[in-house]
């Protein structure tokens, strides 16, 4: 089985890709032009003018691909979270309106004119930024994925929901523009002594975090655009924090105050929340970091395959919160052998790679996984692997190898192998 | 002057950036705590849940990013363009949703089950192409930009609209998911005595354009996905032609037919428009490639500077249909002397490069433009030496130096300097 199936094994699998004209099929019989189907009729009138819509939304018939979120996983929509239709995009960019979202309390409606970011704690000068302010500092764009710690959580528990939309749609991935968390902590000139950051938003639950002085300097980005335009609403608008390749939680929206300490704030979000009881009853706290992950997006239980045997593309992404992917490897036999995928882009550090298997399917079922590797060598394990370490009690940093069973009718589901 | 403040001198001007929370401003008096504004009660009630928008929409205080149309271009809405907010946005991915478009019949809507792509003329097999066949083909991913051959038209007639976004918003900047036309080529078999290909759409106008089969073995990608997403209708679903670096008019959207050719057609579309008339009336026809080009987005007249003197972050949009952007230049007088701004990534072969230049404003008069130079060493001409070579006739292909007049109050206005 080759990767890239060359013209020859087109041709070979049939009129898999592609219908001779000449070899016209019984639908094709009945209309004598081929490219004019019966509901179709194509270029026989005008369509709409260029005032027609200012901003536009997708075409009607996509209306299916929407985030979603699943009514009995929390007690309320607001503090809840939705998923990304993972399933039905390519490539590595997330529109903001298909985009998930997780609240603590809800998505809260800030103005730009109303809107402050206080630096203050361990510093010489405590300062308040309007938006304005934030404006007149260097900017810089990066493409970054987040994940939400609890993405494909519910795995741990079996739950086994069928699409990739719900096991790994807690993440996307897009292009911010925003200041260095550095400059701003530059300008209100903080204390060397001060080896933390305590970030909080403006909304009810603040949702306060404590992040490491190292990486508050490093990477982080106090952001107002994301994918080229203004953060949506439910994205922290006016402005977000970025923690590039960290636990989505910590991507703080609607950020309001960024205090320098000399110890963590040991709050609620980070201790009775995001951390990861081991077997022996101890937690593991400050699990930051998203480790390597992926998953196969199409065919997947959302996506079936709608064609028969012959050419097909197995796509998915892969992403690693501790810098770029470097190899993705797909297995169509529950893991006992592997191919390797092929990349559409060189992985770009703590942003989403999307990766491709070029293959023949022969119609038999499919045990299929995709295992990605980083550039530090870590490569995704199995649940079993990350069992023996984790225990049973964990809900968050699950990034185990997925495992989708394509049926011979094209079906896939949700199963997991031993 | 420098290009990069340091702290201090962010500090020298002033509170330019960052009110200290001491000096309260007579605002500030009035409430004590300063991140709770008059009009703003942060962090007293909870905000919308996930459920609120299974596909988002910009916040409503974003209502004026949006696509805009002029109204006395074009006799009629369905034969006419409108115009990216491009002074509205930064990074350089565009959104979908307000991404400039051109129709020549209006944008139609077709169904993925309908569509249907014939590759025909001097092939061993003329084939038509399932929406699904499309999907069965290796794919690949690419960020392009797309400008018409008509952005900055409006300026060789002198109209001087008063913004980037009518000046230079006839453009955008995607990434790309879909099959490279080589690949269907390849699987019909082409002649290798066709030298052409003719494209044309579903749309009532056809928009037929004929493309060197070089590039259509090149670089050209038959797309189904922008920003991860299906096309928008307006975009051309559910399948556009991305031809980089080449004028917009021959990204065919809604396309439908692909003819491969000894000759080219010498269409409507590349004989009485899209050609350039000269001073002696010879017209310059297959003027495909894009030159290099770039606008300053910020300040520009209608995104005026809204503080006052000390630090001001000019930014702006640099691309070139022949290759990389390499350098940017800002000049604050004219063209008189010249800062080499910064690129906030490296540039990408035909794809918009964002820049920046960090400066302190001293509150005088600026005429500010930018200078794109490319990897071929093209630099970006000015008006006078672009009238030279091409007289008074043209419409398309104006890639000119753009000025923009900043006032001691911040307004911008769109001006020529001789």
């Amino acid at each position: 089985m080759t990767q890239k199936p060359s013209r020859r094994e087109f041709l070979a699998s049939g009129i898999a890709a592609g219908a001779v004209i000449t070899s016209a099929s019984a639908a094709k019989a009945e209309t004598p032009d081929p490219l004019i189907t019966e509901t179709q009729t194509w270029a026989q009138s005008f369509g709409d003018g260029v005032d027609a819509t200012p901003y536009g939304m997708p075409i009607r018939f996509e209306d299916d691909v929407i985030r979603r979120n699943v009514e009995w996983l929390t007690a309320d929509t607001i503090s809840s979270i939705n998923f990304t239709p993972i399933h039905a995009l390519d490539g590595t960019i997330t529109p903001q309106g298909c985009a998930f979202e997780r609240h603590h309390s809800g998505a809260i409606e800030l103005k730009k004119e109303d809107y402050r970011l206080m630096i203050n704690g361990m510093v010489d000068r405590p300062l308040v930024f309007t938006y304005a302010d934030l404006e007149r500092f260097p900017r810089e764009n990066h493409t970054y994925f987040l994940e939400c710690a609890a993405n494909t959580g519910m795995e741990w528990a079996g739950a086994q929901l069928n699409g990739a939309q719900f096991t790994h749609g807690m993440i996307h991935n897009m292009e911010y523009t925003g200041v260095p968390l550095r400059t701003l902590l530059e300008e209100a000139g903080y204390d060397t002594a001060g080896i933390w950051v305590y970030v909080e938003g403006a909304d009810a639950s603040s949702n306060g975090r404590s992040i490491p002085m190292e990486k508050a300097l490093d990477d982080v980005l106090v952001a107002f655009k994301a994918n080229g335009e203004a953060l949506r609403k439910e994205h922290g608008y006016p402005v977000r924090l970025i923690v590039p390749g960290w636990e989505g939680n910590m991507w703080v929206k609607w950020i309001r105050r960024i205090e320098v300490m000399d110890a963590p704030v040991e709050s609620r979000e980070e201790t009775s929340k995001y951390t990861d009881t081991l077997e022996n009853g101890i937690s593991r706290k400050w699990t930051w970091a998203m480790d390597a992950k992926s998953v196969v997006t199409s065919p997947s239980p959302q996506a079936p395959i709608s064609h028969g045997t012959g050419p097909l593309v197995i796509s998915g992404l892969a992403w690693s919160g501790r810098g770029a992917i470097v190899r993705v490897d797909v297995s169509k036999n529950g893991g006992k052998t592997w191919e390797t995928a092929r990349l559409a882009k060189p992985g770009e550090k703590m942003a989403l790679t999307r990766f491709y298997l070029d293959t023949i399917w022969d119609g038999e079922e499919m045990l299929l996984q995709s295992r990605a590797m980083d550039e530090t060598g870590y490569v995704q394990p199995t649940k079993a692997q990350l069992r023996e370490v984790r225990g049973e009690n964990s809900v968050y940093h699950n990034n185990c190898i997925q495992t989708w069973w394509v049926r011979p009718n094209g079906e896939a589901e949700n199963v997991e192998v031993s």
